[in-house]
């Protein structure tokens, strides 16, 4: 394609098999489609200057971060440009006297938790991938903390974004307080690279706890186990995860309905040990490192359980006092359609996984029948098809059930606004996109 | 004025001098404009039902809530309509298990809070005025306790607008973790009603703190008192209110420099007690609800004291660690200035205010300088133009400023995709617009 070789005169482009191939997918059970040539621009200079130039010549471009998300979230489907912000993993600065830090987009959290080890202070949000900041932004990822500490938007200060035609622009500020304009942070936050490429971060800090209390709760029924939500919520709580009983027992662990919490106000734990034994536990331990991380490592156990499988992964939050109620729906609806699936969820703020393996276009169609089941049901409890992976590929569908059309033609108008070319993460977020792009040139 | 007519077949309307002086200003010191109606719609329809119409007519239309603003952020500057949401003010649902609240946009949040005393829960945002929960939303009110809650914005689910053209659209939902789609409840919270009209709000409810110890610290020194704050931030604050030694006098208090807070857990007043006295307090003491009241009727009260004056007040907002600096740079201008006011703020966050009278021109002419001069500094030191109390009239000029043309140019796509006949509350956040109304026919 003669229009790399252009590209390469703006930006470091690899274009050979491995590059193009490792970026290609992510770890979701989407189809692996592969990018032309992998842009790593190291300044924000760059990635304006390629998304000016890919504007004029439209072609494709889609933002990659670490490729750890779960719906398809940065997979090039029309391939084109892979922009990976991977060189820009820069700390630029740590504020503790602010309780902020800047960092570059391609900067990992762990790597930010990691120069703030030992100064009480956190990045607090924490999930399962190995994902950088600016991709945990735009897809506003989330996590078992975040019952606690709330999703990733509500850890952004600032942000420095490449507009689709390459003007760069600054959203918020270092005030932890802003009531000034139209909440530009707040709309390219969770727009997964389809409105602007964030760049650059202002992200708060949180104090670390100093206490760290875990508590296993193991239940004979999903109903006793969720009457216990309420009163655990009122804790100082940092997590509070259900697994199902088929889910422990897939972990090796005993089979039971379990709640796993963490809190951070000494003596939380005991007030936790005696609310599910009070609401019916058959056990209740102080639990160690091991069930924790075999929880953060869901959804890779499940991909190394079935290594020939792919995955679909569903990601309904359905009103708190509705937790029960969805449980129960899944795991009817699990048993009825006679399929494998791994039911866990963050349960303190109403969020369910159900991992669906599918070797077939058999099995493909029965999880995704399932996953459709699943989302009317949240979506008439009140709630939504995507808590914390965001919409992507797989959850377009359900967008104007959600929304309402209306909702829907709004979004719309702001891709059209921001992107009237389409080049930014086609074929994500919004249900259908009709662009011919110049990159098959 | 015919339209009058017309637009009272579609809505009640009130025309009188009473109503209309009644709905010409806020509480700030920008000067009162008469709308030439005020509509009072009972339902989203009614309000769907005047935009569309007012939009065909190119009318101007002021969302009003209770008019307790503070930046002239609902005063009806082109005349026209003032859209009163006063009559919208019922509770719908109160869903404790849900930890949420659904309400017509003019429902007064103390009327919310009243309703839900005893249950253990409360709304948490806490701000002077009687002030509608839709007008709240708007502005992103924040408050005192925002050091702990934040501000209004983070307390919304989800949203029902009427745009400019009449439509209806739902935005958010039920669920406590959203990662759905673009985020429309952010961008219409905090848009001061420019982009659409708030009809009704799903808001979150928040445990009411069980245990509440309030610490009144005096010091002899800006310096001391902002030296506390760091270590202070890290208790369980429900607020911390700095006082400046003018202030506190002006009150009748004792003239010190006084951090005023809130804590929420048992034994954290003790431990600030510990923290101030070893950082320099002359004085410490748990202090009762006089002061506390005292801290929330600021306002009310230097209007009262000088019932001749306007008053203009500053709303910066600056990073944490520069919250001392702040205070006395603007301690020192108001010396050299030899200007009058009342300076106290948010020290938990960053935010400050300094009221100011004034009743001339030429003490316009000064506080505006002063004003120019404070936000200057602001932004300087990272921070912003307003903390909490909106853009409005008084902030537009120093937009561009804050944000760069870059980001200014984006809310005006914003303001021109969502209302391109200008109508909705002209004249407020986007520094000019150029638009002739037919409401002056």
């Amino acid at each position: 394609m003669n229009w790399v070789n252009e590209l390469a005169a703006i930006v470091a482009v690899e274009s050979t098999g491995v590059a193009r191939a490792g970026h290609a997918s992510d770890v979701s059970g989407h189809e692996a489609v592969w990018p032309d040539a992998v842009a790593l621009p190291v300044s924000a200079g760059e990635v304006a200057a390629v998304l000016s130039w890919a504007n004029d010549r439209r072609i494709a471009v889609t933002p990659w971060g670490a490729g750890s998300s779960v719906e398809g979230n940065p997979i090039p489907v029309k391939g084109g440009i892979c922009l990976s912000l991977e060189r820009m993993n820069r700390v630029k600065e740590i504020r503790l006297g602010d309780r902020l830090a800047v960092v570059e987009a391609g900067t990992k959290y762990r790597e930010l938790n990691r120069q703030l080890a030992g100064s009480g202070w956190q990045f607090a949000v924490e999930i399962g991938g190995d994902a950088t900041i600016g991709g945990m932004i735009a897809n506003n990822a989330a996590g078992p903390k975040a019952v606690k500490y709330g999703s990733t938007k509500a850890h952004v200060l600032g942000l420095e974004v490449a507009l689709a035609d390459g003007r760069l622009i600054r959203t918020g500020g270092r005030a932890w307080k802003q009531s000034c304009g139209y909440n530009l942070t707040q709309l390219f936050a969770g727009s997964e690279g389809t409105l602007g490429v964030i760049t650059e971060a202002i992200v708060k800090l949180t104090p670390a706890p100093a206490v760290r209390e875990v508590v296993a709760a193991r239940f004979g029924s999903v109903r006793d186990a969720v009457g216990c939500l309420g009163e655990l919520r009122r804790l100082d709580a940092g997590a509070i995860e259900f697994l199902d009983r088929s889910y422990m027992g897939f972990l090796g662990e005993v089979v039971a309905d379990t709640l796993f919490c963490e809190f951070h106000t000494a003596g939380h734990g005991a007030a936790a040990e005696r609310i599910c034994r009070a609401g019916g536990a058959a056990s209740v331990e102080r639990a160690g490192e091991e069930l924790w991380a075999a929880r953060l490592r869901a959804y890779t156990a499940s991909q190394e359980a079935n290594p020939e499988a792919r995955l679909l992964t569903t990601d309904t939050a359905v009103p708190l006092g509705a937790f029960g109620e969805m449980v129960e729906f899944l795991q009817q609806e699990l048993a009825s359609r006679r399929l494998t699936g791994y039911l866990l969820g963050h349960a303190g703020d109403g969020n369910l996984h159900v991992i669906l393996p599918w070797r077939s276009a058999a099995e493909w169609a029965a999880v995704e029948a399932f996953h459709g089941a699943a989302v009317r049901k949240s979506l008439e409890l009140g709630g939504t098809a995507s808590g914390e992976h965001g919409v992507g590929m797989g959850k377009r569908e359900f967008l104007a059930a959600e929304h309402g059309e209306g909702a829907v033609a709004v979004m719309r108008m702001m891709k059209q606004m921001l992107d009237p070319r389409g080049i930014l993460n086609p074929g994500k977020v919004l249900p259908s996109q009709n662009v011919t792009y110049a990159n098959g040139e």
